[in-house]
């Protein structure tokens, strides 16, 4: 990790000391929008939020910038910032495979490799004539990787543990593990040549730690190969975005926390336990959140709450319904107050504009309530007023240590 | 560079990715100014900038730092950093000889030495009576720097190659280049003890590779100094700044884009060349900028274009022309807005407050407009409205990215 981001955890780790307050996160994914000639007005400044604007009034605005300026993340990099972890460090990279794994809620053990699989066809020299088997339906690629698991089972004597999942439609995840303790190398190049009229490519390792997991793993992609070599369309398959599951310091030992995740989609729950938080199962919208929170208010100092939909009303384009998403949660804010946390911070990982359908880099809104916040001239959540808030702009990595502060729990610094 | 810098331009490296859509980098060289209890106004607050307010109102606003809280810069480093590069790393460092000759239009090939040269008197003893040789006249500099050429091209033998360039006054340039492409060092001392009453001080080198440098020049420059001995006034000289041409990756490699410098003085135009971009011919005054611009708008995706008079008139203490520049460019802004960039910024290498009559270390206001800028509520482009822009305030190095994104040419990081 970075100098500056090892003494900033370091220093946090420090200074960091249990207490009972309890600490709330509410992400909603995607939250900051864009005014444009064409949508002169960003959908926090549309919806109807009574409950967030009278929340505003009596805290602190602010923004945070999710990776660096001008930069923008994915979910990955864009929560890891959210938790104090520098997105941009090498050690915090979630390679595609880990990615496509944790998205299918698999767990993944410190360790385990993770590549993406396709599904592909070849012909009878042995070149790929579809690199994604005629887009199979996810029933069949269901019943592929049975099959592949099968056929593992029935050839025993590798020197991995290999796990087989499938994914949507033509795609799976594989999952490698080391049964002997010695350590998995992932510096493994795609075996996707990216184009038709060509065989797939050997397994290429670019360390020697990768070059002795190629060793082992060959022999199991040669009974995978086996085994689908009758099939009618999906007799073959890639494999892209070898990667290990990163290592990171957990909110355990970083923070002293007892975290709590509450999302209802597979990606940040598996962002979430990476960090180290206890993933509870929940439903998808806030108010499934919520009612989980609820129950589980005894457990936790700190609580990560995902509100998926905001983003993909902004991946879709769709104004009214990030609006409508934002109306959900103003409602349902009352009951989350309900529960008295602490702190409370609601934010997003990063803005997903609706005239771009898509993520971008601008920098997102924060509100941060607490009895210590500072409570400025702002009277409601939006982009414009978060910009003129007393909190200012600062980078998402630092969010995680006013929370904290704002909670008692780090110490002076010095004397 | 520094660490953090690297890291800065290897992420645009590995995300830059090249399209059509073009940026433009207007500069008004020294735009900021100072509010004082004598000039209760800037020189933006008191221009008539009808088309800038327009185009005010639907951009965003923010200020930029050049080089760092507090720090004045000089105008190398004022446009490294708003061409991306760290102004405070060594390796953006450019010596007071290749910026004498950058300002002189001189080309500088890489490796080359660069140093000032002061004509100066001494007296028989050897002895400084005069560090700047009674001012003489450029004319008279014009014909010692040919008599010096003359005496080197009658002594062969050097084992460097030399240029001398006349400058103004009394100043000259020295270029020394390697004929068998060993490495030269510019760590040399100036050879002007700053006093009269001493003789010019030996070359003396501070690392071995300049001790050989020395070794090579001290023959070179013993010719020098014969050649000049009957002179009655400019018998001697002094050399200080000696420095070697910055080597940065270019604009094409950092950033995929083709890059051209549309500035109508040598240093800029130097400049830029040092960061890889194609320096076009250009008269002084921003609608002889905006012809050429207008020339080579499908030659380039990015324009760098150089206001000078700006800077002049902070320098001079000239608030009246100052205005009238302003109002200058804003006649020709409509000229510049036909073409249609999809990406304009307009801005400044650092501060010239009038009140100063020289460079300032505060922030520069920003205007940038893009489809995907976000309309804040600024209506007027001057120091006071951008403090309040959506864009804040951030470091100079850090606009270039900004302007990549709104131009559509970064990738997302991660997934």
């Amino acid at each position: 990790m970075r100098a500056s981001t090892v003494r900033r955890l370091r220093l946090l780790q420090q200074l960091a000391q249990a207490n009972d307050l309890r600490i709330v996160l509410l992400v909603l994914d995607g939250v900051g929008d864009l005014r444009t000639a064409e949508q002169p007005s960003t959908a926090l400044e549309l919806a109807s939020t009574p409950n967030l604007d009278a929340l505003a009034a009596r805290s602190a605005l602010g923004r945070i910038v999710p990776a660096s300026t001008a930069i923008t993340p994915g979910s990955g990099p864009g929560h890891l910032a959210l938790f104090g972890y520098d997105p941009l460090a090498p050690e915090c990279d979630i390679g595609r495979g880990v990615l496509e794994a944790l998205g299918l809620g698999l767990e993944l053990r410190p360790g385990t490799v993770a590549a993406r699989g396709n599904f592909a066809s070849v012909n009878a020299a042995g070149n790929l004539t579809d690199r994604r088997a005629g887009r199979i339906p996810t029933e069949e690629g269901v019943r592929l990787c049975s099959k592949l698991r099968g056929a593992l089972a029935a050839s025993p004597g590798n020197e991995l543990e290999v796990e087989i999942h499938p994914g949507e439609g033509y795609r799976f995840v594989l999952l490698l593990r080391s049964p002997d303790g010695r350590r998995l190398g992932a510096a493994l190049a795609d075996t996707d040549p990216q184009k038709p009229g060509v065989p797939p490519l050997e397994l290429h390792a670019e360390d020697a730690e990768s070059a002795e997991t190629a060793r082992r793993l060959e022999p199991v992609l040669a009974v995978l190969r086996t085994a689908l070599a009758d099939e009618p369309r999906a007799n073959a398959f890639l494999l892209r975005g070898f990667s290990l599951r990163p290592e990171l310091p957990s909110f355990g030992v970083l923070y002293r926390l007892r975290a709590g995740a509450f999302a209802g989609y597979p990606l940040y729950r598996g962002v979430a336990s990476v960090c180290g938080m206890e993933v509870v199962e929940c439903g998808k919208r806030i108010d499934d959140l919520l009612a989980r929170v609820e129950e589980r208010w005894s457990d936790f100092e700190y609580f990560f709450l995902h509100v998926k939909q905001t983003d993909m009303a902004g991946e879709d384009g769709n104004l009214a319904a990030k609006v409508e998403v934002l109306e959900e949660v103003d409602r349902a804010l009352p009951r989350l107050l309900e529960l008295a946390p602490d702190v409370l911070a609601i934010t997003g990982d990063h803005s997903t504009p609706v005239p771009m359908k898509a993520h971008s880099w601008h920098p997102v809104p924060l509100l941060l309530h607490s009895p210590v916040c500072f409570v400025d001239e702002t009277e409601r959540f939006d982009e414009l007023q978060a910009s003129r808030g007393h909190l200012g702009t600062f980078a998402s990595a630092e969010l995680m240590g006013l929370l904290l502060a704002n909670a008692g729990k780090l110490l002076k610094f010095g004397a």
